[in-house]
């Protein structure tokens, strides 16, 4: 029997689709970049997911044919690669749709690419020219950090670019790991990707305060004035501190979820099904709470991380995490006790190798269950009785790490109905060189010589709701202040609350002045109790928005990062916020605010909401060498969806683990 | 030798207190209300504290005295209590002061008056008649809520009120716990508290959409469509699921916390004291990170919660839950395992009888450590090497129930300098009757017969920094587009990060589209590696302030709610946003608006910063019957106060105690 539909491709279906494209473009070289599965058609998804959802599915029933999404260089006999993207049906070993991809866009990018490009630093003279005005201690080596070229300026021709960040690393330390960033070197080699030459070497600013932007400032004594700040603890001048007691996570008679079918997660009445892929990383589908639909799917749609250093060539410091790199591809291999407590189930995901053979990554989304304090108490004052019952939360979980950036991405659902989408941002920060004793209107010195760029991180959560059923519409929830008025407010305690369908595609933004609130309802069902429709809903979250001038590039690049909340009508394909392809972007093409343009009717249909939110991160000294981790929650909460609190039926029983300090458990404890 | 000069008073101490005033008043009855610590004088605290810290405290060292504020009313001849506060030097066995409270004030009330209202109700035949006018259903019986009467009418005479909001409990059920909440009665009785008369039942509506303010719609049988609805396991039709298994929290060598001289707490470099009054419940004091000093007090100030249904009387629902009751007298004894988790220490609390003698509260405290999931991690995709730590928390917590609701507190201490002020609202919603089959604009349909009315929530957190240092200035950090300009903005990506110092005591509001953040800094320690003062920020939460009419009662009486952010000059004593007497207060006096209007210097001085954050709750169903905690964290960070980040040296080691999935310890789990 085929796997699910929206099980991942296994290695196997991963090397047939790699074998009929090969097949389909004989006598030519191929560069594969991703095979990963191109999920069913909803409308085909669906009709599926009926059939199982009602038990009726057998052996015989027809399933979505496995499609592999190929996307690949084609090298021409000029050596120039034609970037092109093939859909091939696994079952039938056959292509079925096969594209070339206009030089206007960009793949994304591969790790790869990044290897050529550090070759090719080092081999280029242009590069050893601009290193030779330096003069390194003893013992450093030049390391290059590649990073995508990011929007063009407008001298550039749309070729494909590759950007180099270069630090130096103290080999005389004889640890691999010894922080190179804390050295870094103001040259930024520029690669032609296509021909894999050198062709530039930018020489960015060093300087301070009142000085302009291009002014160059530097010694040739370039890292004299930086320091040692390593983070391995093998490197700690102090080593690590002593006074920390294991707090051991044990869950005697295992978890409580279950998993079958390789991808189908039961836990506390939630089913739902985990999923990965090389762009987006782990993805959840289909799911459902005691009998009924909430979320046809949910994922990490995109991220930007604009700087905002004016000086040439940073403005083009601009990342889209997941549409440059993959949050998939660039995924952790999550390893146990660390990455999670307690007891750990993992998935694997497959991802391709440049020849289009299948890779696993090993443990790369785990899932676990998680304390999360006191869920609901209750003490009633006149008989003493207390009943308190502890939130227990199911994480899954996915780590991606972007050259020295680590974000950290999970999505927690709990036993009252809700589901969170966290992202923790932590790594190491992007940073440049500024001369001794200066500092900068432009980022913070965190350590000697090392400027800390200001910059944002923001997010978008793409949540395609099923509330009920298919046909949904986005209510927004308001409450307004009421002037003191004989008739209706006659003491001035009275506040209104306001709710209006959304009727056209369209983008709204957090107004926490107003209680702002977005509420995803199933007009057709009405709540039993309340006679309100059925609904989930989140509070957008009131951060600050892209702050480039919208004239520029980097605003340009990510409409998606200009509103908190947008609203579009479903399209099959329609995954991604910034569009599909960022990598040198010069605008975002069939993002999120192409489809708002489209002017759908959204009411009552298969809709799509769009959670943005980050941080405009000034960095602080704190955050050096490593940053401790900066959270940020999406709380999506049933509204009337339930009749009653679900988790009313949790247990209230006592823990029996817990002790008082100088309990039993604990003689040995210092008090 | 003295106790710690912040210890709180034993209750040797306490009933020296009482012993003094009672012989102050000779010839006269007393009602005690409360006796708790006067906190030292600011000055004279910090002289003793220096020592301290400098390790210079002998036995003979002077002690600032300890002072007993006793709070209590004198039943005069006409029995007419008078209220009074005495300050009793414990240790002379003195009283230093003696004031005679003005009639416009009212003391907080007491768990003692609530008894009174009850009794007084039931045999009163005012109420008597009033609820003959209902068929109570056969087994059913009355229950009296006893709530602060809230802000005056204006045809009120200034007295002592309380009212009574009015359920019935059907008692078939042979379990004193059966949730009274779901059957309401429209009856609020009203007491004179003084003659202990019930002098008036309000008659609020119970209809629906369309319906006048005070119309009269209800039937005989009031509550022949409310339902059952019980929240206690015993009572739950269906019981509680089964499908939970037990995730223990095991601290085999103890917990990595030290409690010496009964309130010192040193965790990881942290070192700070626990205290307890019956006002704040819990509060910080004297907090230090690695030897340098971060604040000198942090408490939960005040909270109000104010209802929106303009019927009257339902605009005189107002709590002022930290001064009308008091946030420690509310406080929960604590029991292990279920309100925390792990190796707890608790700490216990002294209340006060009404014959002034000292009552313990066992357990009013929690103190624990908890993972809070990854503290930072870096993955070098060079080498494969992936460093992570784990965020251990260390958490003072206490919970509170006032009548239907509870709020749990905690003050999260973490590793990486951070101080997290968190605030859980859960508990049971305040409801009232609505006619069968009505909905309304004033609140939710939660349950047959039930309208959750809308409120709001917001807390005032108050920090008393001492950021390296007594004198603490507080600054304004914004970032701002800057429109693109070839001189200084030529590709638009950049934007200005501005700094202002406030210079005056007053308020501003949360701004997330300028991320606005409120640095307190120490203006004369600058960071050695940024050059910028050291200082620890916060973002002020973005949380809607109060909705009531700038002209009502409501907002009259808590203006702290109308401003996210207060900046003040110290004044000792100067604790409450709301004022010091809030019970039945027609505006707030002495309170965080009156302490701005001095119009103090606020620079370089000994400045208070009071956070102001809460919740629009318009109640969901799952809101019913016992609310899923809505959670609030006020996130205090280190900004440039460290050289590095302060978590860095946190050991990476793997826990030893996490498995995989149907590894060794799980082999009998379902997977």
């Amino acid at each position: 029997m085929a796997p699910h539909p929206l099980a991942i491709l296994s290695e196997e279906e991963t090397n047939i689709a790699r074998d009929v494209v090969v097949a389909s473009h004989p006598d030519t070289v191929i560069d594969f970049r991703e095979i990963y599965l191109l999920e069913p058609p909803k409308a085909q998804l669906r009709e599926f997911l009926a059939l199982e959802h009602a038990g009726r599915l057998s052996p015989t029933t027809p399933r979505p044919p496995r499609m592999a999404l190929c996307q690949y260089d084609v090298i021409g006999t000029d050596r120039i690669p034609s970037y092109q993207e093939s859909t091939v049906d696994v079952g039938s070993r056959k292509r079925v749709k096969h594209q070339v991809i206009g030089k206007q866009h960009h793949a994304a990018l591969t790790v790869n690419e990044f290897d050529v490009l550090v070759e090719r630093c080092f081999a280029s003279p242009l590069f050893k020219d601009a290193l030779a005005e330096f003069d390194l201690p003893e013992g450093f080596e030049v390391v290059i950090e590649p990073w995508p070229y990011g929007g063009l300026d407008h001298t550039d021709e749309n070729r494909r670019f590759f950007q180099g960040l270069c630090f130096a690393r103290d080999t005389t330390k004889k640890n691999a790991d010894a922080n190179f960033y804390s050295y870094p070197l103001p040259l930024i080699p520029v690669m032609d990707a296509h021909t894999q030459e050198i062709i530039r070497v930018d020489r960015p600013a060093t300087g301070g305060k009142g000085e302009g932007l291009r002014d160059q400032t530097f010694k040739r004594d370039i890292i004299g004035h930086c320091k040692s700040s390593d983070y391995v603890p093998e490197l700690l001048p102090e080593g690590t501190r002593k006074d920390l007691k294991p707090l051991n996570l044990v869950q005697p008679e295992g978890p409580s979820f279950r998993i079958t079918n390789e991808s189908l997660v039961e836990w506390q009445k939630w089913r739902f099904r985990v999923a990965f892929n090389p762009r987006e990383g782990a993805t959840i589908h289909d799911v459902w709470y005691d009998g009924r639909s909430v979320m046809y799917r949910l994922a990490i749609s995109e991220m930007t991380v604009p700087y905002a250093d004016p000086r040439p060539p940073f403005h083009r410091k601009q990342a889209f995490d997941f549409g440059d790199g993959g949050g998939g591809n660039m995924a952790n291999n999550l390893s146990i006790g660390c990455d999670c407590l307690g007891v750990i189930k993992y998935f694997d995901a497959v991802l391709t190798e440049p020849d289009g053979s299948a890779k696993k990554l090993p443990n790369a989304i785990c899932l676990h269950e998680q304390d999360g304090g006191i869920g609901w108490k209750h003490s009633n004052w006149r008989t003493g009785r207390a009943v308190v019952t502890r939130n227990r939360e199911l994480v899954v979980q996915f780590i991606i790490t972007l050259a020295n950036y680590e974000y950290i991405f999970a999505y927690k659902f709990d036993q009252a109905g809700g589901i969170t989408v966290e992202s923790r941002a932590t790594g190491i920060l992007n940073v440049v060189n500024i001369d001794a004793g200066k500092t900068s209107d432009y980022g913070n010195v965190v350590s000697g010589g090392v400027l800390a760029q200001n910059h944002q991180h923001i997010f978008c959560v793409r949540m395609d709701p099923a509330v009920d059923g298919a046909d949904n519409s986005v209510v927004v929830e308001e409450s307004h202040p009421v002037p003191m008025n004989e008739a209706t407010n006659p003491n001035g305690n009275f506040y209104q609350v306001t709710n209006e369908t959304i009727e056209r595609a369209g983008w709204l933004d957090a107004a926490p002045d107003l209680n702002r609130t977005v509420k995803i309802v199933n007009p057709h069902r009405k709540n039993a109790i309340s006679g309100k429709p059925v609904a989930y809903k989140f509070i957008p979250l009131a951060t600050q928005k892209l702050l480039a001038d919208p004239n520029s590039i980097q605003a340009k690049r990510a409409q998606f990062a200009q509103h908190h909340v947008w609203v579009t009508k479903y399209r099959d394909g329609e995954l991604y916020a910034g569009g599909r392809y960022t990598l040198q972007s010069q605008q975002e093409v069939d993002g999120v605010a192409d489809a708002v343009r489209r002017g759908d009717l959204v009411a009552d249909t298969d809709v799509v909401v769009w959670s943005c939110f980050g941080i405009t991160h000034n960095p602080r000294v704190e955050d050096w060498p490593v940053m401790p981790v900066e959270t940020f929650q999406l709380m999506i909460r049933p509204s009337d969806f339930f009749t009653a609190n679900p988790a009313l039926d949790v247990p209230s029983d006592k823990n029996g683990s817990s002790v008082v300090v100088g309990g039993d458990c604990c003689r040995n404890a210092h008090i």
